[in-house]
């Protein structure tokens, strides 16, 4: 199975390729995008032993000069000391405007790798190979790219679109379940901000909790309707100016109980489905979207063994806190994605914290 | 005096304005591009002594709400560190997408803040206030923002478009002589390379080494002509991809020397006066323009009180070396850009290393 998803922005465009096996055509698909000459592919110790020798022949054999630098696994390795790292191995190999950089690995790889081509040279080629599913659906298209800040997630960053994104369900079978069940959250949200379809065959399958149980076919489906959904709506909007907050669904209060939990009991993806029941809730009591819509969603939620309820020892006046410091904050209003029908969102900024304390209250 | 040039890109347009005492208008004309909120000046400890106060009461007077953050001053602060610090300010005070910083300083200042500017929260608006004659026709304008990699200059960087340019000529007043001779080698690049009337300007001019002796009116069309001129360049090739490479006229053999000094003994403008001497001397060889058109080059540069030879100490061998490992290689072919007449110029990859060996020779 292979779809390509055409991206189409003002200034650049780009192929999203989802291919069984896609992994090993990685250096003639890049070829075939106009790119010659050097390759710096980035990863890190767990992915590069699954996947790096079939990634570097596919490179070599299409005639890319590569090389290759290894990064720790783990978002606190997400820094500009590893960018720095990056930039070294750029140049001690002499990578110039033209040369390009792969990004082999999830989320964390995908964001250093791009911001590390964006800031090369004052920006050269990036092509992006996300292993997690969390990746796939969402980290590696639209450009995003950053590092964090000891202060704060992916406060430095900068907008660098890939040349291509080549997506290989095949890598998926080394993923951890958690990591997997993480990367559903995101395909759940895409289902509720923009594709009813989508939800819909998520509803009808009967597990979603683990690779082997979702099944080859309803994968490649997943995939390319996520991704197609991301793409649209990063096409009408690459900047964030709008339309692309809604992309942010689910990500308000999840953000915030990722950052109380210090990133580490509960991951992006399960902070998402948290946060996704929030806001849910928070759209029902607010009279946009109906009680049914919310207990469906719920449903979904759950059936991909996501967490729906808020960690134990988490205090809401820490989140109402937190929601104010976030970066997407404008003029001191905190901005909230509301569903208001199965496959259609919207951004407001009049959520009192009332009705905010009074939703989290009953999630624990 | 007053002049406002407008920059048109494909996705940003904003205005350079150069105007006699603009400095305590600075609030107003930001006010007037319709930012409003947060600003977070970044400057260096002798510039914020003689123009800060200013600057900041300007930008308060206008309604902004302004913090600080004062760098050591040179070259070898222009680090990721010192982005890092920038940063810390940003999070402290919690600039927002909407905030914008003002970079009040010369090329290195403006280089970093431009840069911390382009990361912070993927990218906020920044405002150039250049202090600098060499800031203020060149580095402050065009969107190349960066810094140093322990293993080169400007490595590391993004194109970031300013939301205006504040150039008050007055500031110049504090500026050491021999930094307003560094600028005086681009503006008679501008010269050469775009604008014939400019060069034949400069040569009616009696002395150009000192501002005093230059006078107010023909440092505002010196100003006017140069900044004109990169804007002309710029709007045309905001990339880099073809055009814009001629405003490295001067450059290529520039970059050459200042890097094999250590950036100590030749500053940037000097440099690029040796290097404008030698690829004159490139093209007269290579019969691209006429002997008398190298000899009005020299005699300018040389009222400009700026060095016409090389470094005693210096190897051609190592200037050769230096060539090919400069970020503007393309698959290993130096790149020239040389005059075909005075106020014109061209990019050339057809210049040997035998024609270069043999100027420079010439020129101890």
């Amino acid at each position: 199975m292979k779809t390509v998803i055409p991206v189409e922005l003002p200034q650049d465009q780009y192929d999203i390729t989802i291919a069984t096996d896609g992994l090993q055509y990685l250096g003639a698909w890049l070829a075939a995008t106009g790119k010659r000459g050097k390759v710096l592919l980035v990863s890190n110790p767990v992915i590069f032993k699954h996947y790096g020798q079939t990634a570097l022949n596919s490179l070599t054999e299409a005639g890319f000069d590569v090389c290759q630098c290894i990064l720790p696994a783990g978002e606190r390795y997400k820094t500009l000391r590893s960018i720095e790292k990056i930039h070294t191995v750029a140049f001690e190999n002499r990578l110039e405007r033209s040369s390009t950089m792969v990004a082999l690995g999830g989320g964390v790889i995908g964001d250093m790798t791009g911001f590390a081509a964006a800031t090369w040279l004052r920006g050269i080629a990036v092509v992006q190979v996300p292993t997690s599913l969390l990746a796939m659906v969402d980290a590696s298209m639209g450009g995003k790219t950053g590092v964090n800040h000891p202060h704060g997630k992916n406060l430095i960053g900068a907008f660098h679109q890939p040349s291509l994104v080549l997506i290989d369900p095949n890598v998926l079978s080394t993923l951890p379940g958690r990591e997997f069940r993480a990367g559903m959250a995101e395909v759940i949200k895409y289902g509720i901000i923009w594709n009813e379809g989508l939800f819909e065959q998520l509803e009808q399958a009967k597990r979603l909790d683990q690779m082997r149980y979702v099944g080859e076919e309803l994968l490649h489906d997943i995939l390319k309707h996520s991704c197609q959904a991301k793409a649209d709506v990063v096409s009408q909007d690459e900047k964030e100016a709008g339309l692309r907050a809604i992309l942010n669904y689910g990500h308000t209060i999840g953000h915030a109980v990722e950052s109380l939990t210090g990133y580490k009991l509960v991951n992006h993806g399960e902070a998402v489905g948290i946060g996704m029941v929030a806001a849910g809730a928070i759209a029902t009591t607010l009279n946009h979207w109906p009680q049914t819509a919310t207990d469906r969603q719920l449903t979904l939620i759950q059936k991909a063994s996501l967490p729906t309820q808020l960690p134990e020892n988490i205090n809401i006046d820490d989140i109402l806190i937190t929601l104010r410091s976030d970066k997407k904050v404008k003029s001191g209003k905190v901005r909230f994605v509301l569903p208001k029908r199965i496959g259609e969102a919207f951004v407001t900024d009049q959520v009192t914290d009332d009705t905010i304390r009074s939703v989290l209250e009953k999630m624990f």
